[in-house]
């Protein structure tokens, strides 16, 4: 079911003190339960689409799956085709993940908290990475303009968030939008995890947005070697691609970028 | 106790090729668990800074507290001066609050979601409110540059978002930092209600970034009679303004803003 992304309202636009009705063209979002075996798990204010692969997403960069693999994810299905049924989700493991552990709410900094609140709780759940052959920087600094092209959603809105997974010749796998800049990563991941591509040894994370903490830590769960970041980084997402051995970049625009991790580029041939 | 909200990092800049080795300032963000008597109700990552702030503005914005009056707001004191004793804070109401209910583990799309899953379930929760005298549309236009010049985490480090309030005459009265848009909104909301400034009746809020559907819930809360964002708003914000009677404008920059709620603009003497 094609369900939308984008909502055209009229709203009044003021330019030097001249209003004019006109229609404007606003990025959907909804909240989404997900839901793994028989236990909710989460539930997210999403941009609808790609909301198997948010899930899954979700499960997996959560650590919830623990391994299991993914059976099937489908809508709630309770016979009756309401809106409400696609806001629902279930990821499906036949009961092979483990019942997920109660938490306490949470609330956010632009990030799902899921949990984990250190790098060092982190990094007793996650292993560093194993290293492998780096993206040259010419192919990283390009990476920003090429997913550019893929971003219909935030073309139209200027409200929604991309991230992508890149190869490392740089050419762009898989593009996700979505209103929330981690939802966005969850897609990426899910599709990956769905397509069983994961971990995503030697690929780069692209997101459209900041890395913070939650960025990064998702990017070391899923295995990818890099991510790049359009925006700023924060603190501790440098301290934690540091202990994962992920590559990151900030600040990628116009064919700069700032290197935050590793500490020290080595020198390349 | 002055806790660093920026942290400094050797970073590798590279620019059309050419690498070299600088010192780069990033936002720092940490977790912070935030209790409501003697009940853990969230944990968030933030920028260390006006903690109570933060805390108490959740509480409120959340509607945990119900009308309940906050007599204090402490760190986690036991005895040991911890650093960890710093990213706990409890809001004390003498037990006047109601127990909070349970919740169910959330994510975010840069959010918390906090219970109120819907228009129609914040509907039950909030009043529409009062009709208050409009902001003229240039005295909304020229904020964004008001508050910009008191962002200093953000010219520091490109990695911040500010909330602020500010009266009818476009004076700003109060401007918070955050790596979350969400926390910097607390922030404002926390300091209004410990300076029993609240219901914010008049007053306008400034978001650095983008009016989601939690921000408009945030102000609905406090009773801001506008909002106006830098960025885009989302279609479930601007439903959410429409409903609350709050005055919502986003993409305010250079002079321009465009008008969401209410949908037309009453003509004005």
């Amino acid at each position: 079911m094609a369900r939308g992304r984008t909502e055209t309202v009229l709203v009044t636009r003021v330019d030097e003190g001249v209003a004019r009705r006109t229609p404007d063209e606003l990025v959907v979002e909804e909240p989404l339960e997900i839901r793994l075996d028989d236990h909710l798990v989460a539930t997210t204010m999403r941009t609808p689409g790609h909301d198997f692969e948010l899930a899954a997403g979700v499960c997996f960069t959560d650590g919830l799956l623990a391994g299991a693999p993914v059976e099937t994810v489908r809508y709630c299905s309770t016979g009756s085709a309401t809106d409400t049924a696609y806001n629902v989700v279930t990821v499906e493991t036949g009961g092979r993940a483990p019942e997920p552990a109660p938490r306490v709410a949470t609330t956010t900094s632009s990030c799902g908290l899921c949990g984990s609140t250190t790098l060092a709780d982190l990094a007793t759940r996650l292993e560093p990475l194993p290293a492998s052959r780096p993206i040259p920087l010419d192919v990283l600094a390009a990476v920003p303009d090429a997913v550019a092209e893929a971003q219909g959603v935030f073309a139209a809105t200027g409200g929604a968030h991309a991230a992508a997974a890149f190869a490392p010749d740089g050419a762009v796998e898989l593009v996700r939008e979505d209103i929330g800049r981690h939802n966005a990563v969850d897609k990426v991941v899910g599709r990956l995890l769905l397509d069983g591509r994961l971990p995503a040894t030697g690929l780069g994370l692209f997101v459209s947005g900041r890395a913070s903490f939650e960025i990064v830590q998702k990017a070391w769960a899923a295995g990818f070697a890099a991510v790049v970041a359009v925006s700023a980084p924060a603190a501790l997402a440098v301290a934690t691609a540091r202990a994962a051995g992920i590559f990151l970049a900030g600040f990628a625009r116009g064919g700069r970028l700032n290197v935050y991790a590793p500490e020290r580029i080595p020198s390349r041939p």
